[in-house]
């Protein structure tokens, strides 16, 4: 078997002991492992050396290692003397909602299963914000940390029995999250991230042993942490990046993470900007009625006719519509707009919507599935309300791009691919996003949709050993802006409240398309 | 309060964080301890970083930072924020029969307490041997491993309470033992060490986590052990070239620990030279009937009067003779022999004992103490057999010095200093040693007993960070000579069987005081 080039598993051989030559085997190990990497800085675990002798006579004294490296030094992560034996890691996305797990071949670098579970976390809180404040009371930070190891630990037994191996056939693990769920992983007090001016423990946690962590792998695993730039910009927007290459460009681009929180890196292979900023509920389905995550029998696709005005839509598994997530929205509000049913503030058109526009409570609604074709059984509608808020989070949204481009002194218009992560920007339409101002006005060619960037980050760095020092670099080369809400921003904010916007040379593809 | 200035407790200071410097706490306190340390190389343990952002607001971000180096890197062991706080460090001697312990102000490098206790795993077998052959049986090395540890955890949590202090305040152990013992006592399997060609698991095992070896002291604190050069030549020797500075002379001089063992090394400033080779058990008051370790009411000294022929005894504590040590066996031969009861063969002269010689069973005794001032109501005696024990020991411990001397082509003569080692050291008297050709006719003034120089050097570790660099100069420079019983050590051996000696010349002082 060969193990991939730039891998973590080396192959070491050294020479037998003898009379003549009968230093200690750990001696020999480290000879042979300094000869490789070129230092004598590696860290042995206690556990590797229990095992160490026996392995060292069983296999010849030949050994395959796996080796780790993070910003500081070599770390030993487990010895095999036995060709057959599978060494394997681990990417983890550490999600607020959801954790995603890829288990990989360190040798081969073929990914062998792929697992998902909700963040047991959830049953303190959905939102982040609660469980900071939870880990303030007592034991509360002690909770949520066992509730999230725990919840591993049950994933990790699950997803080895389904590829036949054992837990202790892992030996090292990628872990991308953002700061706070990081910290919650690593049992650290997170009270000063949410408080100015917001520090973190720590940036880098670096390569920490999995059993310190109660991580029931291999007793010797190591867990490596993607660093973090600050509060708020974690590491799975680094494991991000490395993934969209952002940071190996020539030319300008940019990745937007877009979900209740909108993250944006903008940069290239000389420099990286960052900003981080509030986009709203809406572009989560979270603030509408029939609003909620992509899941089956939920709208993810809208589109209308604009010469019959009939709108069709498209469920995910084509299950009977239950309601209508953030891609389905904006396609609603694009739809709306395209064929004049909301007029360039969002507001109602009461001609064009006809017997579509209803009033509920005093509140006009627009009827996208009657409740005969609804799995509910009532009419999934769109209030004024929520169209409103809509807005306020597209234009939220597009004006953290246009600050954070106005920062570094280009046009938005100049970017070279636009790079969109997460869940949500991979159902996401390009063009709904354009036609409501969302985004700019860019080739639809020029939209790249990358799914689970952190989780392809962290596999990335499983598979070459190479790619530590490009994470310690992207780390480095981040410039984090604050958002400041002052004059400036509003102005722009207020600019970006129409559809798609008030300076309409903004967007020429969608003035062209409407009139 | 200041601290030592090469102590291992460094106090930083770092700027405030504000949001123009929101870097996290875990940076500002590497950054501090780069600039101190001149190195980014420092191991910080997750439980530091636990802690770091309480103590840091409450210390108005100054801390005291109990720091450690071992051959490969910084180790941070623990941080406080409050200067009333007792840092504190224990030394460990940590022998096969008794381990010693000393707690230490890491702060002023005073001693605040000392206890002992008898190895647990005693209970498997007094001797090294028997304990190596019962770690290779199922969980046999668990079972060893444990007992130490749980003795350990006992003792320090009796010697904190006698000092008002908790396990929680040590921050540092510094251990010394020899190899053995030190792989029982990291749990690693000491197979090889006694089977040729005696290869140790690790022979610089560095500073390793206390809480990983299940020690029961500051959660983050670290364990230095001390580095051994091959399975016969330990840790505890290596502190006692430390403590008794043979590697700083300019002269030559020579470290003797004696015991069944006998650990020799002979050196200077420029090179350190090595042996170890069985002495025998008649050295501990092994042999005779009436022989045993040091201990209240045990003969510790024996002398005899010249003109009239009469013994005097000493016993510890001045109590009833109930048996006797090994110093006291050197002092009854070189009696003996010095008032002619015994020849130059060590048999004894039927005229000169007069009725002190008694047969029993048929074998010829000596005796020392009658039935009635014994506290044991029988006579203590010591037999030809017994004698003829202690000769070969003494034959072995000076050929013994004697090859290790030939080996770096000196002569025992030129020594300037003749360091011995341990609980029978200190007892020992060189007059009779050199009296009956055990040790080297050297002046007295030569000799310089050093006691437990073991638990001395693991304790000036704990004062002087300096000398982690000389203790792995140390270990390097010890050339270790494997003592082949070969047809010279047999004539050598064959030749110090005398009292004094074969060669008279070699002992001119013995020669002029029996004639």
């Amino acid at each position: 078997m060969s193990e991939l080039e730039n891998g973590w598993i080396k192959r070491i051989s050294v020479t037998l002991p003898s009379i003549e030559d009968n230093t200690a085997d750990a001696d020999r190990l480290e000879r042979a492992l300094a000869a490789i990497l070129k230092t004598e800085m590696v860290d042995i675990d206690l556990s590797v050396l229990a095992d160490l002798p026996e392995l060292f006579r069983k296999g010849n004294y030949n050994l395959r290692c796996v080796l780790f490296k993070d910003h500081k030094k070599w770390r030993l992560s487990g010895i095999s003397s036995d060709d057959t034996d599978r060494l394997t890691g681990l990417a983890v996305d550490l999600g607020t909602t959801t954790v995603v797990l890829r288990l990989l071949d360190l040798s081969t670098g073929h990914a062998l299963a792929e697992s998902s579970f909700i963040n047991p976390q959830i049953s303190i809180g959905p939102d982040i914000l609660t469980r900071l404040h939870f880990a303030e009371k007592e034991n509360g930070l002690c909770e949520l940390n066992r509730l999230i190891i725990e919840g591993l630990n049950r994933a990790i037994a699950e997803l080895c029995k389904s590829c036949k191996i054992e837990p202790s056939d892992i030996y090292l693990l990628s872990v991308a999250g953002n700061t706070s769920i990081t910290h919650l992983f690593l049992g650290l007090n997170p009270r000063w991230i949410i408080r100015e001016p917001y520090i973190p423990v720590t940036n880098r946690p670096g390569c920490i042993s999995a059993r310190e962590l109660g991580i029931r792998v291999n007793k010797s695993a190591g867990v490596f942490i993607f660093p973090n730039t600050g509060s708020y910009f974690g590491g799975d927007l680094v494991a991000g990046i490395l993934y969209s290459g952002l940071n190996r460009g020539e030319n300008t681009s940019i990745l937007v993470d877009v979900g209740t929180n909108a993250e944006v890196v903008l940069g290239n292979k000389n420099w990286l900007v960052a900003c981080a900023g509030a986009a709203g509920p809406a572009l989560e389905g979270g603030v509408t009625k029939m609003g909620m995550m992509a899941g089956p029998g939920v709208i993810d696709k809208v589109s209308v006719d604009s010469e019959t005005g009939l709108f069709s839509i498209h469920t995910i598994e084509g299950l009977p519509p239950r309601g209508i997530c953030g891609s389905g929205l904006i396609d609603l509000a694009a739809a709306l707009f395209i064929s004049g049913m909301i007029d360039i503030k969002g507001k109602f058109v009461l001609d064009a919507c006809g017997t579509k526009l209803i009033e509920k409570d005093g509140v006009k609604h627009f009827v996208l599935v009657y409740a005969e074709e609804s799995s509910e059984g009532f009419d999934l509608t769109i209030s004024q309300a929520d169209l409103d808020s809509l807005i306020r989070s597209k234009a939220a949204m597009h004006t953290i791009l246009e600050t954070i481009a106005s920062y570094v002194g280009i046009s938005l218009s100049e970017l070279s691919t636009f790079y969109v992560a997460g869940t949500f920007g991979s159902l996401i339409n390009p063009r709904s996003a354009i036609t409501i101002g969302m985004m700019p006005d860019l080739p639809e060619g020029t939209y790249k949709s990358i799914g689970n960037s952190s989780l392809e980050g962290a596999s990335m760095l499983l598979k070459n050993s190479g790619l530590i020092d490009e994470i310690d670099a992207i780390r480095k080369s981040i410039t984090y802006i604050e958002l400041n809400v002052n004059q400036d921003f509003m102005n722009r904010f207020s600019a970006a409240r129409f559809i798609p916007h008030t300076n309409l040379s903004l967007f020429p593809s969608v003035n062209s398309a409407r009139t």
